[in-house]
């Protein structure tokens, strides 16, 4: 019923400390290489142009000035806000617009300046996410609610902190390729599981990084795509989710529910399972976060998400490689970048134009985005589909 | 192509000092009627949950504290920030994800809760809509931005400040019958004119109101849409539309190009032109903005509008009706909430349940929401078809 929607090109601007740049400047660097394709202001309809919290710079309704530094201030733009899964949420009403024909093309951008305040306000800033009324009070920032799911996780499957740090071995080993990554260098076993606690389990390790930087990606409409691309991504499956508010009112800590509705559903509109899957960009805001996913989105049952990474299944030559860009764990983790640089990573994989042949995945047909927001709250997860 | 999208129900909160309740309270008590109506939780498929500012309350992601509170938190929600326009802008995100197909009913719910500050304090967060980098930090507030598009419009059309009272005239007049109005009583043209100095030359009955409240409405997919009313409001025209951040970058001070834009691109969509409403709520956060908003939608030709005001052409038995239940400036205007509140009243004027016959428009076919942001730079316009 409604037009098929593609990706048709996609941006990214080195994630770090980005003293340099402030967030708008962020956010022309994502879009200049889909300038320099030749999708130049006057192609775009419009835009959503969104970063997750406003309290980091101190900026509202910013969607104007980002807008504005792109010079498509004369197009309708919007900010959309939904924490961690702020990028995903922005290319979901961003699909709804062009595939209801209210617009042809449309650009996405995401980004996120952390920098310029201290990484212990940033934690701060992050945790008035929480309920403000409820849990931001009496102290509970992320790495505490991910320190309850992996206690639990721990407990009840009688998993070793080592296997969560193998996860953070593959994200730095493939973070180390990736030349838009934070903190792209190698870790041993040994360096991940013995750095400092952050919040036990939890260690230093474990937690992805207070990260400054943008993606963009452009999306076209069926009739439209191709004026912009002979490869393009289809948008095949799309599946929102959400979880109660407070972590004490779910039935399990070791299972995201959102997660699991949002993947059903991506999986449902796109007529596939989790066993067709070619690769995926999972939310690894901590490492239990990625092995949780794993298991959420069924490439592994609960409980068994272990042997994906002990077997290194979840590597680029594996079975179902996952996150062979770095991950929110090295590559970085600007909020309201994430989803976007998921999907400008799974586009890059798909057209084989990964930087290094140690992390290009062979041959994708199928891509998977899983993006989550809070502790869980809001999930969202794309199914992507190559189109040549 | 697309699905037609009807909006099926709307609640809305009372508007004012709302000390008694928390956002998320807001957000139910504007939910509640709908409830009542029958529009249980359960058959609710997906909803956008928005306010503009989130300094207000220092929450964050507070989509899903409010899905939580209203029982929906299992569902998909998101949060869509366009500073004044997030009521309609999340109207049209809404629409495109309903018209497309990935969702068959939605609920839109915008807040904001601005009086737990203090009055100068809610100023100084609206400015920080304005660039973080350029204007903020030399003092630049709303009232500010107004107050020179209203310097600037007296001197080009000899303008006397008079003028601009009889529309906070008017909006007092309709807001005194409007129980869901923050300052429900009636004001002199005297009383009006010769008020306090806020930014020459407007004075304080020139200027909205800093007001919390809620409002909400329910959109349908064609097909789903008997399931809820005999009674539906058709979404038949939307508009977008931007401007330059900064005023100075603009050709004009005595129009906003982007409300003109999202007007025809409304227009256009519908099918009609600004002779066949038959009422509009347009976004008087300011009289000036009143005004301007006849001549960008128009109801009058540039430097004109002045005579709909003075014939009286914009009261509830004139040639268009705007704002009968009061705008911004008596009914108030809690930034999140306001554009779903001029979709409430619109849904209501069109089915004749304005409280007082002396408010109530005869025979509404067409109505218009005219939501503008900060200083223009978003524009949202819907039309609206009476579908019975």
């Amino acid at each position: 019923m409604a037009r098929k929607v593609a990706v048709v090109a996609a941006g990214h601007a080195k994630f770090g400390k980005r003293f340099d740049a402030t967030m708008r400047e962020l956010c022309a660097e994502a879009y200049r290489p889909i300038y320099e394709e030749g999708i130049t202001q006057d192609r775009i309809d419009a835009s959503i142009l969104s970063y997750a919290a406003s309290q980091f710079t101190g900026q509202g309704a910013g969607s104007a000035l980002i807008a504005d530094y792109l010079g498509i201030d004369d197009k309708p733009h919007l900010r959309v806000e939904s924490a961690c899964t702020t990028g995903t949420a922005s290319l979901r009403a961003a699909w709804g617009m062009v595939a209801a024909g209210l617009y042809d093309v449309m650009l996405v951008v995401g980004v996120e300046q952390m920098n310029r305040v201290s990484s212990a306000t940033a934690t701060e800033y992050m945790s008035q996410a929480g309920d403000m009324r409820w849990e931001y009070p009496y102290g509970i920032s992320f790495p505490a609610f991910y320190a309850l799911m992996a206690s639990r996780y721990m407990y009840e499957y009688d998993l070793p902190h080592e296997v969560l740090s193998k996860i953070a071995v593959k994200s730095h080993h493939y973070g180390a390729q990736n030349p838009k990554a934070h903190l792209p260098r190698e870790v041993t076993l040994e360096e991940a599981h013995n750095s400092v606690p952050i919040a036990r389990p939890l260690n230093l390790y474990d937690c992805s990084l207070i990260s400054d930087g943008a993606a963009a990606c452009v999306i076209a409409a069926e009739d439209r795509v191709k004026e912009f691309t002979d490869e393009p991504m289809w948008i095949k499956g799309i599946g929102a989710g959400a979880s109660a508010m407070m972590v004490q009112d779910r039935d399990s800590l070791t299972s995201i529910p959102g997660a699991v509705r949002a993947g059903k559903a991506a999986y449902e509109m796109a007529g596939v399972g989790p066993e067709d899957i070619d690769m995926a960009q999972v939310h690894d805001c901590f490492t239990i976060a990625e092995l949780i996913a794993y298991e959420d989105l069924g490439f592994a049952e609960p409980g068994k998400g272990r042997e994906l990474i002990e077997n290194k299944e979840v590597y680029h030559d594996g079975k179902i490689p996952v996150n062979c860009d770095g991950g929110l764990k090295s590559k970085g983790h600007p909020l309201g970048a994430t989803g976007v640089s998921m999907t400008y990573e799974i586009l890059k994989q798909m057209r084989g134009e990964a930087e290094e042949q140690s992390r290009q995945i062979d041959d994708i047909q199928l891509g998977l985005a899983h993006n989550v927001g809070q502790s869980g709250q809001f999930v969202n997860v794309f199914i992507f589909e190559r189109g040549w």
